[in-house]
């Protein structure tokens, strides 16, 4: 006897070998995948649940990781508007300081992991200033979450210093450590807001307690002449003699990099992270994902946050990670459906260490899995499940979201969160917010 | 006594001010928009109709101007991939013959019209080989459809030749004068399909009738570089000196255009329509959208096929329209919210010459209108509308559609079509339209 088995849907497994099953089932209990099969594998009449789930005009498929967010960053979506990158962050971290407490944090991060949730999201790197409310967040929604303190050197939110930093962070280290729905982290800002000292004790704290690192890197013009001004060299090379690269990193944005910087990254095992959807926004440029794919980078996708996206829409990040450097390159063959769809689920798996838990639908790995709707106007005629995922999918069709085997989005509807009476406290915050800007 | 009332909305008029009223009412009668007040303005307590439709916690928008696309191609979404225009359209020309006849082109045009109707489109222009089936289906769904005969000189769909290409096209125009739902055209494939003969043939009938011109222009540089070979000048060019740029012409895609072509354009009040999503997806290029907003050009949005993008999501070209031109040229301020909104909106009606009729929610203006759900938790928190609907809204959010007063969408559900049955018919062609494209 199972505990659920979801039956008749089109299985998109994302494994290495692309594997689609047209009508198939998945057997779990415990919150483990304990067996998946063709409808026509005569095993299958056998087969017994406490809960059968008819998913039949569904795709299901791994849940999605976004490799980088700010989550309670929502708070101030569309807050700032037609700025570059560093004016942009002058105004956002004064408003950030007028508003963000411990209390309003987390509530900032339940409103974007929920957004996250609700589009088919179960697992979600996130870079904020108080990481334990963010991993209380999500741990109430149930969802996972890699997340970890940050190092600022200049005066943050809270008025808090180096000292502080490294204390919470080797507190959410000792707090987290062994945990399967928290992926404990050191995120380091960046190379421009972090000196080198305290990136190397960052990266020191991380490699004792066996962590993950992440910092934004290369996002800019601006900031790549800023560390080239200061240090005389790029910023890549810069994080390559600090010894951060390597297989437990992750960089958001590279934009701005040459072939000997993703060389740099590729040749040490570094996962970058992408997001498209805020590079464009905020005049960044156009991230070079066709390069990094052809470098054999590990590439994965990230929202960034709602303040600077304006939403959180993993689905938007995908088409463009799929589409942009087509466009861009001027070679439409540059990346297929297959490649863009691994960089949406198995290479977050593996960016985060998690690859025998998380990122495809396979026997072993937790029951991390989405169904989407695939009988809506905009999925007919369907010729590849593949294809309608990264070019025809929305965030919408997501109907049903598991996280190790619970429905936690059933129907479109968020189980653990009124989602209403959220919105409305949220709302109610919204002047306040706007007046946040002025001082 | 008003035949309507849409009350307690956010109304985003998107008139040349960008008037944006936080709580107002929209007056109807006879399909003609006859009031838009503030809901403080006294007059609002007298006000009687036979319906009155409280849209609290919606903004009310214009409809949507989709300016191309190729709507029965939907019939074809996802089956050729990761090729360039020249050798995707080769292919696409085989499945297109063995599949299209008016039948076939009526089911995908509803199809097409459908996808756009739900996503809050009120006007596409259209372009495909049977366009009264194209006119019908508009009309049988309720839209307002901008097409006509095309003109097209290799061997195409139907094995027709010139005289019957402009026979069609004749007879289009006389069946069409004056309809306010259909706008008539005449519509050559493009310079590389049609003789500079045939192009100027075309612009004479199309004068003749008082009607639109529209053609592909510009959308790859395997395109420039043949139009050069052939002609010695660019596809602009050539089309400027064929007399053929002006107010009543818009050029589809202009992905590769200089300073000079630019100001040809310009110069003309030609309209320009660009498709990001396609342009990005068969790898023809960046549309350099923000140099166009610079000159001063009428800049229009389309989706053109979903067997280019893959879908007809107005909402994607808004994002990509509003975001692409920022991070192609690293300047977030190069284009705003408001300038995107109307290309969207207004900038199609004038491209049509129906600025007095449609594009923006004006006293006098027909009563084309879609309210978008502002209660998401990706509207949350909300601190501008028009900033919301450029950067964070989708299709999804549309709940209601009115053209000419007329509800067609009511809360997400087509009034016009029996979409679940119609969604399996087409389905049931599925195995036929994959075996198409092999001979």
């Amino acid at each position: 006897m199972y505990d659920l088995i979801i039956e008749d849907a089109t299985i998109v497994t994302a494994d290495t070998k692309h594997t689609v099953i047209e009508s198939g089932l998945v057997l779990i209990s415990e919150g483990v995948i304990l067996g998946v099969y063709d409808t026509k594998n005569p095993i299958c009449g056998d087969l017994e649940a406490k809960v059968r789930l008819n998913a039949s005009g569904k795709l299901l498929m791994p849940g999605i990781i976004n490799m980088h967010c700010h989550a309670a960053d929502s708070l101030f979506r569309g807050l700032v508007e037609n700025l570059a990158l560093e004016d942009w962050l002058s105004k956002v971290w004064i408003a950030e300081k007028n508003i963000l407490t411990p209390e309003t944090t987390y509530l900032g991060s339940v409103l974007g992991l929920a957004e996250n949730l609700l589009a088919g999201v179960t697992t979600v790197m996130d870079m904020f200033w108080y990481p334990d409310r963010t991993a209380q967040a999500a741990k109430d929604l149930g969802l996972r979450i890699a997340t970890g303190g940050i190092f600022f050197d200049p005066p943050g939110v809270g008025e808090r210093g180096h000292a502080d930093y490294k204390k919470e962070a080797t507190d959410f280290f000792i707090k987290h450590s062994a945990d399967d729905f928290v992926f404990p982290m050191v995120m380091p800002h960046g190379t421009y807001t972090v000196s080198p000292k305290n990136l190397k004790e960052a990266k020191q704290l991380c490699d004792h307690y066996g962590g993950l690192f992440s910092t934004h890197a290369a996002e800019t013009q601006t900031e790549q002449s800023d560390i080239k001004n200061r240090y005389g060299k790029s910023v890549v090379r810069h994080l390559h003699d600090l010894k951060i690269l390597g297989p437990n990193t992750s960089l958001a944005h590279c934009v701005h990099v040459d072939t000997t910087e993703i060389n740099l990254i590729v040749d040490s095992g570094t996962a970058v992270v992408h997001n498209p959807v805020s590079n464009l926004k905020l005049g960044s440029g156009i991230p070079p994902i066709g390069r990094f794919v052809e470098s054999g980078a590990l590439v994965t996708l990230g929202t960034d946050g709602a303040i600077s996206g304006n939403d959180l829409d993993m689905w938007m990040a995908l088409r463009l990670a799929a589409t942009l450097p087509k466009g861009y390159e001027m070679r439409p063959n540059i990346i297929d459906a297959k490649e863009a769809l691994h960089m949406f689920t198995l290479n977050g798996a593996k960016a985060l260490g998690k690859e025998s838990l998380i990122g495809s639908i396979e026997v072993g790995k937790k029951a991390d899995l989405i169904l989407v709707n695939a009988q809506t106007i905009h999925s007919t005629p369907m010729f590849d499940p593949i294809t309608h995922l990264v070019y025809s999918t929305s965030k919408s069709d997501v109907t049903d979201v598991f996280v190790e085997g619970l429905r936690i989005v059933e129907n479109g509807v968020c189980t653990t969160l009124n989602l209403e009476n959220f919105l409305s406290q949220v709302r109610s915050m919204t002047s306040d917010i706007k007046m946040s800007l002025n001082g």
